[in-house]
């Protein structure tokens, strides 16, 4: 196992995945959704974005910590995955080289992941589009990586400012990516579930003319924070 | 009404629109025609973008100014909403939050909005696109915002760079955003107008491989300002 | 000639293109391949994006030095263009304003340009879209330029970071631009044939199942790095 | 008059500065302070610095609208300054280059002016230190200007997202920049003074340990909004 | 105690901090001893840095979760604070309001604080300065902030890109910012020394001209690597 | 020699460095003046700044090519150089770690050098600053690097957007830095010469209140290019 004072240079290889069913009740929802159920917490940083439009996944997170220019922890992670995971991929530091391709693509989809995070850049994004592999990254770089120094597999990773550990379920679409922690991921469905279904009468009336102002019951409150209505 | 020492917490009732025919035949020209009819003034900085390709809209002002993380003042601006407004919203400091998604929009839609302009994020994008609601901001994320803190409706505001006041007529499509006074609607229709008549006999020009150089007599003023040709 | 004392004001007419023949077989190859092939050289920072997808182009550089918020020397460029020619836009800062746009796209073709890599902002994307004359920029923006200040045509420009002589072959795609210096043409070519011959028994196997850790051999060499399996 | 529609090229030589007594008092008070005072609007962003710690000035704004990397407007300011004023630079789009240096600096302080608050880049540091001219800027930038563009001196610019109008007063230290408008300037100081008096007797109670949270009896409130505490 | 799906709105009272020797031993080193110390691991993004030269500290977390333009939770903090402590704010979004100055620093010194480390903005520069009170925040901003959404004290953060637990140890300096969990400060402690005192002989060869090259036995592993000596 | 298509992992030994007595000459002078007297050109983005204040080097280029997060080829550089040198690092893709500080620093003036100018971060500030050690940085980082990956010593560079040639003249200041090409040092070193002995007089008219709009003669070219006065 991993200490705080030797995180570099290992791989962990029996990580404990969220529920399964839970991850599939969790996936028909959004990212909105989820990061308003979970209580607003657990989102990355905006400026990581899918490569293409319309790219979602939903999985349990491999988590790779990578050194800047340098993705040979991605071929490590590769024999980590199974079936139905996404791969989380945190950098030492603010790097965009393009260390995730077509060919890694391949392979991670052959090796069963559905997804890719990456706090880095990637390429081939035509490939990537055709494929549809869902990726998601700070950056498209053709800019090549060596593989010359260790990082991690399955550690815990702070990526695109939110902390990732190995397992839990990572939500992403057009909206930005949101982590829920593993022992959570069916009261984040529950709370989802209960908030889609009240958004569709809401939505409804709003459709018909009536004012949040009334539907929320903000006015008075407005009233008591000072809010003056001048002509 | 508002002075500059009481600026936040008021909402401004009865605002003078541009006029609606000067308008319309002002939405017949794109963003940087208009912006060169203009004599280059009043463009948004170049951040506010489009959140899908081909959103584009022109109305009048309804300005909102909103606090970080709170978009309480949105849900009061949309009763002041007439047939063909466009939201303008400020924020008192730089933001991203997903201040703005398909719940408002769908509220803004009926009660007559046409679009919206946000120095902030918005969320729920695959929505948005569907709805088409011509939606222009500085990101994307999913990040809830609260209701807690007073902002105003309706006083002028700095939004993107551009001073907006309300009832100014917003211009957007995939160059950017440019605000038109109210005062000067008609006279920039005009001049955009003579703009785009212009504009159709030089590009012929150009398309027959008339250059530049000799279309605008050019020659003369480079060769005083020094340029050299070399072999 | 330019000296690195007096290299503002000058435009040399006769550049040395690369070979033609040699351009047309670099041609074939993506950015990625053709930045690999050439050791990892001469590409441009991932700031400078196509402004549209699939926007891609190959050709020799014919070379811009601008002025901040002025296009002069764009429309001087245009009587230096030839067949298949590709313009490289570089400023003396940072600046994004749109200095290229439908006008100077259509002027451009005429004259046998191919596209464009803009360290600059550009305007008209509906056009530069519906034209698809494949543009590269650091942004859009509808900000006006004037013509009022030197700058200079065919002179050796670092653009977005890469360094660029008139004559160089520039290959942009997606994943975004390489600069060929102009005597290692038909090298480069060679090289990333090699390269693309090589990765596609690369992706059979890898989709295959295969692992990149034995295909590459990377066990031993992790392992002598330090890396630590745990479970 | 300058209109919207012409607002470039354009000298108000006649305008109406702050009641100079009025400044006088403002003048004791940080730029902290009088935001507060002004119920916390007028705030210029926060990339808007010193150049050298502890600048600090207070006066009313003699505004320029500049080009980018074109300093020729400052020069034509000059002449409009009176002693105490404050320039106020802003810019048509995003500059750092050094538009601002010793020799302008020489010659604003010889003809009355007291400091430059400036959206763009300045440059002879070393100079406007030993000078102690007070300014404020984004950049600090060697990069030379040309003089071969028109703006305007003394109308409303929009300057690091702050609207100011010329005789506005600017107040600028080490936490940045606040403009008070014209008419309300003896208003900020009034209650700039209030605030302050009662900034010493909070100081002196935390000082001894008093807790913000007993001091502004905020227990109930946060307890309201549902702070739980835990072991 | 808090779970991930309802962790803000809470204050966690009993933590336990490192332990009080161990830190005395970890003060006497810098940051970037510590980083390498620690396996370089654990430190905040570049952006953190000190508002004035020279500050330095070491002490225990006491972390803060805030909402943008909102200081409420510093308050709740200083309640929480013990001799020593250095208060680590984190803000649910990127903000860069003026949370913090002399008032909250007077406060958090009177109830024992050491000093902060803020991922938002910072006031009343001078007075910090003047005071001696070591802050480290990603800007200097006058922007007021409100008291009106809750977040959290003594929850794990993520601020700056770096995970921080409550207790763990924050080390700060001219260098950025470090931070050593709980466990390990002993460990870290002992590591920094048997680097450090590894430095003063490599200074002494360093300084006598010899290189690195030979001192690190460097050359075998370059020829290894490919690399070439030309004239 | 190193070509375009192998220029990583060489290591040129023997460069021409410009003129002695020519770079005594240039060193007298700042570096606006020297940029100045180049005809505006050669400046570095203004992001490269200074570590402390006043530090200041003129010099000819040792240049390095190094790879984000490995600092291996500073050590190679070390044995590169001669008495006088400046170090320009440039990287392969933008990079803020720590790649320098005080053993570096050590050994690089042990060997003769005079400052270093790095496109990437430093650490160890208070040891440079004590030095006295002229370090421009683009960032200060305590993020440690590795020692794997080949770039190499003495080609030609792109460093923060400018060209930089082994040999060439680096001068940098509190304003910047500028390099000067070897092999027009001293026509260099003769315009700055001219330029500062005009600037005196200059002064001396301003200070005394005369203006740039009289001095330089600019009245009628900005009437003919439209300015208005208006009351």
């Amino acid at each position: 196992m991993s200490t705080p004072m030797n995180n570099l240079g290992i791989v962990v290889r029996n990580i404990q995945r969220a529920d399964a069913g839970a991850i599939a009740r969790l996936a028909k929802f959004g990212v909105a959704t989820v990061h308003e159920a979970m209580g607003r917490v657990g989102l990355m940083k905006p400026y990581m974005r899918p490569v293409y439009p319309g790219a979602a996944v939903c999985g349990p997170a491999v988590t790779v910590l990578a050194q800047p220019g340098d993705n040979w922890m991605l071929h490590v992670a590769a024999e980590q995955l199974q079936e139905g995971d996404v791969l989380v991929v945190a950098c030492t530091t603010d790097n965009t080289d393009g260390m995730f391709g077509d060919l890694l693509a391949t392979s991670f989809r052959a090796r069963g992941a559905k997804g890719i995070v990456i706090d880095a850049g990637v390429r081939d994004l035509k490939d990537l589009t055709a494929m549809q592999f869902p990726t998601f990254a700070r950056a498209v770089s053709a800019k090549g990586t060596v593989k010359e120094t260790l990082g991690s597999v399955n550690i815990p990773v702070v990526c695109a400012g939110a902390l990732v550990h190995p397992g839990d379920v990572v939500v992403a679409d057009d909206d930005g990516v949101v982590i829920v922690p593993r022992e959570v991921v069916a009261m984040a469905a529950d709370a989802a579930e209960a908030r889609e279904n009240n958004e569709g009468a809401k939505r409804k009336k709003l459709a018909a003319g009536e004012l949040g102002l009334d539907m929320y019951s903000m006015r008075e409150k407005l009233a008591r924070a000072g809010l003056r209505y001048v002509d």
